[in-house]
């Protein structure tokens, strides 16, 4: 019998319990949304429980087609039981369409579709304004170039992925964020891949279904959010 | 006889202008100096004439390595002969110790030896504070994934000369910048390596030898770039 023990950290949108079983943790996702690091904050309704269904859903599709993840099991609509495995602490982003910050670095309008995905690293513990590169995370220790090889090309297979699935319900992946782990000597897919880390626009109307709905204050957030489990689910389309 | 036409494009410390040989321009090397983009502007007196030679000295030894570079001839002390190459828009930085702004983004003091050097790409016309990535430039068209990867090795086996030679005159690279340009299906080291675009530190007292001392006021700073050149031509050592 699985039992839960004390809370390992908490992020802006998740909390991780450890449980009796030293391999297995318990992932609670949150209806708090911040913003603009942590500047902004307020709460969307009812986003836990579709965070952790959209993850599950994405992610045991992705173990099905043979990219591993920390996910294990779905326990109840806000939680989820995953693998512990040890952070590599770099968010890596990949982009499909210029949007956010992109529209500077690039110097091209909001939309624009990329010829390739860019992929992007920032250290987890910094500002989102900074990006660093293999040789930054290798300096400091974080990662080798071989796990960073390994993750980019992950990344890359993600993205292919979840543009199709997505394209298939009529949502264009914009671009979205990962952070991967070590496990028994493998790198796997952690985190989350949700509305709260991803640019999800409706293909049709080009209007977001993510937490840009609450950045830019663009109103009906909670319905964004319940637009994607929907769709994913099947419930749709 | 080779004649001198009109003004192709000017930069913060030099000048670039057309001869009646397409394929040759006449570069320049300007007293001006620049820093916090454009914010501080001064003059180091004499610092073209060293630029030019610590410039011609340093890529005639890397074109003995065989390492190509725009670089043809001496004209006289400010002014050296170049190949008309098509620019690659992008600086490339190669980092030996902590300085600078790596400073904040290693969150790692000043004078830390990297374990192994690290590399940055920024877009040529923005501020000094964006990073890209190859996966931006190839998206901007800038440079294929090819020719970045061409770059980036190069730049290390320049890195490795620049450092290896510099500790001969007791001189410690911490960091250093250049640009690359396109010629006849090959890509050559362009514009300049000098004291204005690196951090040359002396090994034995750790005082900065290059436009750090302009930047941060630490007088001396035509010394400083005169020792360096002093040096180089083993005037001492």
């Amino acid at each position: 019998m699985l039992e839960i023990g004390e809370l390992l950290c908490e992020g802006k949108s998740k909390r991780l319990y450890a449980t009796n079983d030293p391999d297995v943790a318990l992932l609670y996702f949150k209806d708090e949304a911040r913003a603009f690091q942590g500047l902004k904050r307020g709460r969307i309704l009812g986003k836990g429980e579709v965070n952790n269904v959209v993850c599950r859903r994405l992610y045991e599709q992705l173990a099905a087609l043979g990219i591993e993840t920390h996910y294990i099991s779905q326990v109840d609509p806000r939680q989820s039981l995953v693998r512990v495995v040890e952070m590599i602490p770099i968010k890596v982003k990949v982009r499909n369409i210029v949007a956010g910050s992109l529209v500077d670095r690039m110097e091209m309008p909001e939309g624009t579709r990329l010829p390739r995905p860019v992929i992007e690293y920032r250290l987890k513990d910094q500002s989102d304004s900074e990006l660093v590169n293999a040789t930054h995370i290798e300096a400091k220790g974080l990662a080798t170039y071989e796990e960073m090889n390994f993750i980019s090309a992950t990344a890359l297979k993600i993205n292919e992925f979840l543009c199709s699935r997505m394209k298939e319900i009529n949502i264009e992946v914009i671009d979205f964020q990962m952070e991967f782990g070590r496990w028994r000597g493998k790198i796997l897919l952690a985190d989350e891949i949700t509305p709260d880390v991803a640019r999800f626009w409706d293909a049709r109307t080009g209007e977001p279904m993510d937490i840009d709905r609450f950045r830019r204050d663009l109103g009906d957030v909670a319905q964004g959010y319940q637009e994607v489990l929907r769709r994913l689910m099947g419930m749709e389309e």
